[in-house]
């Protein structure tokens, strides 16, 4: 080993989507590429977002020679303020990717972070590593692709892409550089797989102008558009069409106005003079001469969108004739919320363009044949599907499969694995981080199942609790007992049922001996509950001696 | 009014996916078509079913002439154990419709109904009205929609149905019957909505056939298929190409077997003989001879596919080289579920195909060309949207304005409304049902908003229950203060977080005045947990004085 491997350790991002990071280490020497976050399943209750597990980072920290962002959306630098706390490194990032990582630092008051400038044409050296990069196309603009020459041999990080021949910025992959590093050798291609269950081929960003064209020129009213604060390209359209039909704008939303501020400050997003109004000033306009960019294409609920479908958003009140474009696809999990907003927003007479109806979203990663062309293009000895579920990971491999790479170099990891890569081998040979690091209120937790899951009992059946004071000498009650129940029974049943829950408590007393009592009284009002009402609630016996 | 109005009361169904329920009156006489259920939203935490609120028909018991079953799914059947405990009316229902809500009344230890059949060419007469049927196409077979002669005017009630030409049972859509009604004059359509965001038609049930035969073709090893239970030409098709494959196939989850066993007895459901085996003699038949149809396309936490995917199933163990077809498309919010579950699958080691892969699922529900298709057989005066969400409701009249029916002659509606329809108009006036009545554990509530609250809030942040016992004359603590969380703080927080909550209940005993004390303890524990966590847990503030 020691020399002649290097360690690849993916401590998020495979077999989930989000929270992307990704270690490689040779030696001493420790490199971190993006550092993301995941926003909660369903089923995670109460947790605000979700985080690598970082330890193995954090431990090493001396060794630690850079970290490296690809790109600058959130589930590739969300966790960036969290391991900014523990590690002491230099963050390489494009100019954009740097301006919405310091949006969200400021959030987190961290300061004096120490950016170098990421240039395609200039690599840089980290210990062992050096790192050329290469554009890559994808939803937001200024995203790269790494090629990580080693001691062993090339891995080229593909960075979250796809093909775009016609990017909205006119930055069009690099092609040239790909085949250059394909014909140079590559030995491992760690390769992003979020879309590799679509056939064909991702639509280019265009496409998605064409219809807001289309929407543009036929609306009545107002025009609003939500989308990804992220998604500059997608932003810079409306910003073109509404130019384009006389139209000013406006952004809504704290991240989109924040977002639209730091893109157009470093030029990365176009906006012709007087084109941009706040949105006290527009609603001066004529409905006709407006249009809106707005945060809110998840449904999140105290998103801008959300509240206006609601009802419940000074700035801007809809009304019947606006136009209202979701573009956007629902992130697994948010589906219910979106088909909410756009349920409320047909109420308020809106008319709604989304996703199921007309082209108003396209990906911004590759589909199979885009998967395919990557693979033609660096012919890697190696192959690791990174960045998607687990069927994305397998189906990805069956991708590469196909365009020749042999099985046995192929290699399908999760999360927290470790992956021992030679000249001539690739074997996951530990496990150096497992589960899910929780960001809940204030607390960073790595060890929420319990809380988890009693979350998830009380979301179901409520709680009881029983409170009791009793004489210590004779066992008789004194005071008591009191008995709440919130969330387990409904008004019309609750009075009964809490009486009968009383004698309960009473008979126990009476008959169980006093260190036995607790248990006694708990699993009796258990048996109550499920006999009475057919629930089983999280039940909590107090008892006080006095 | 009186003679010469027909009220027109949907209970549910409009504005939400599933309990279809619709209410017919005129005069003294009610008839009822569809008492379905709907599965909660993820937001209604801990609640089992969904069902309409049906008080406007139990207070009108006498007046119900009887209750039309359109087909035998559940969100069209599922409230009738609700429905039937409280009245007595005739159930119409073809005769797999009658078997399947038989299966379900047995469960609910309903027996004594008067079913009576349903058959295409008879008509029959439920007071003033007349009321024909005609075969639909859908995903289950024996589905039939209504033309109901009202002293007014005809109304039709489409069912749920598609333009299937070429259905897997052979019962093509009746087309004269349709033709026949349009030419004779219809004064209401009410028509299925559920797909109205769909543009063109929907694909054949037989598609799926075709992909069936392709993926048994290359299957090496069994072949599972998970659909839903009441898909019974699915599963016929499932049965068919094993059949060809020299398969022997088994029925597996609780549902899937009731529901063949039925379909079999009644010959919806084509089995060769000794085709069928029990799953206990499957298991004794080399791999390429087995296929295995069973539940659990939804990703239901019980059912047998989400079993097998957790290893965690008796009978059927997966294993590399098995071939999965999920074949069924995921309803809104259960999505998380599916994919945990096709992710497990992948982990198998199976091949696993659906929805996004191939075309492994057609919907049974009309597409956009298909419902301005029934629109022109029809040509209806007056049209109201049923059976969808807001949207499809909205997009549904928007394609019924397209083929020529006035806006003004197009209603849409929300459940509970009541529509009252002349042979010249059709207007809202009145509201006799709202909200959503929920089945949970034993109890049937319908007002259930401050349980479900409070379960929201014990999910997100758990609850704090402080106790103690007090001395009525001195006011100082004889025992306490007890001091449970639970989903609230993480272990390693927890003790130092608990030592802090006691503090604080005893200085407030110190200091408040008896009667304020609770009062006082909740608002203290509040802002205390608030202050060190950042959360806002249920607190409960439990006082007993001895």
């Amino acid at each position: 080993m020691g020399d002649q491997s290097v360690r690849i350790i993916p401590l998020g991002g495979l077999g989930e989507i989000g929270r992307n990071m990704m270690v490689l280490e040779h030696d001493d020497n420790l490199i971190v590429i993006d550092a993301g976050l995941m926003f909660p399943e369903n089923e995670m209750l109460g947790v605000d977002i979700v985080i690598p597990d970082m330890r193995y980072v954090i431990e090493r920290r001396q060794k630690l020679r850079g970290i490296i962002v690809t790109h600058g959306h959130e589930d590739h630098t969300g966790a960036l303020p969290f391991l900014l706390r523990k590690v002491w490194a230099p963050v390489y990032a494009t100019p954009l990717t740097q301006g919405l990582i310091e949006v969200k630092l400021r959030e987190h008051n961290i300061r004096d972070v120490n950016f170098r400038p990421i240039r395609t044409e200039t690599p840089i050296s980290l210990g062992p590593f050096e790192i050329d990069f290469f554009r890559v196309t994808h939803s937001i603009p200024d995203g790269v692709g790494l090629a990580i020459r080693t001691p062993i041999g090339t891995i080229v990080h593909s960075g979250d892409f796809k093909f775009d021949y016609s990017p909205v910025d006119g930055q069009r992959p690099d092609f040239a550089k790909l085949a250059d590093l394909g014909r140079a050798g590559v030995l491992l291609l760690l390769g992003d797989s979020t879309n590799a269950e679509t056939p064909g081929y991702t639509p280019s960003e265009q496409e998605v102008g064409q219809t807001f064209e289309r929407l543009f020129a036929k609306a009545p009213g107002r025009v609003l558009v939500a989308t990804f604060a992220s998604n500059i390209s997608r932003v810079q359209q409306v910003i073109d069409t509404a130019g384009r039909y006389n139209r000013k704008v406006a952004a809504v939303g704290r991240t989109m106005v924040n977002n639209v501020r730091v893109a157009m400050e470093l030029g990365c997003l176009r906006v012709p003079d007087g084109l941009l109004l706040p949105v006290e000033d527009i609603n001066r306009l004529p409905p006709r001469q407006v249009a809106i960019v707005c945060t809110g294409s998840q449904g999140e609920p105290t998103s801008a969108l959300v509240r206006m479908a609601y009802n419940d958003y000074r700035a801007v009140s809809l009304m019947p004739g606006d136009t209202v474009i979701v573009s956007a696809r629902p992130i697994p999990g948010n589906e219910e919320f979106v088909n909410r907003t756009i349920n409320n927003l047909f109420r308020l007479g809106a008319n709604v363009y989304y996703d199921e109806l007309l082209d108003v979203h396209v990906s911004g990663h590759a589909a199979q044949e885009e998967l395919k062309l990557l693979l033609n293009l660096l012919r890697p000895r190696f192959f690791v599907p990174i960045h998607g579920e687990y069927r994305h990971l397998v189906l990805h491999a069956g991708l590469a499969e196909k365009v020749g790479i042999p099985p046995q170099n192929i290699v399908v990891m999760e999360s927290g694995e470790v992956l021992e890569l030679t000249r001539t081998s690739a074997r996951v040979v530990d496990r150096v981080a497992e589960g899910y690091v929780f960001v809940d209120g204030r607390g960073v937790g790595d060890a929420g199942e319990a809380v988890l899951e009693d979350r998830r009992i009380l979301s179901q059946n409520g709680f009881l609790v029983a409170s009791v004071t009793v004489d210590s000498k004779t066992g008789r009650i004194l005071a008591g007992p009191e008995i709440v129940t919130r969330g387990l029974v409904y008004s019309q049943e609750a009075e009964e049922f809490i009486e009968g829950a009383r004698e309960v408590v009473e008979e126990v007393v009476r008959v169980a001996s006093p260190s036995e009592l607790r248990g006694r009284l708990r699993e009796s009002l258990i048996d109550y509950a499920y006999n009475e009402i057919g629930r089983r609630p999280l039940v909590v016996a107090l008892v006080m001696e006095v």
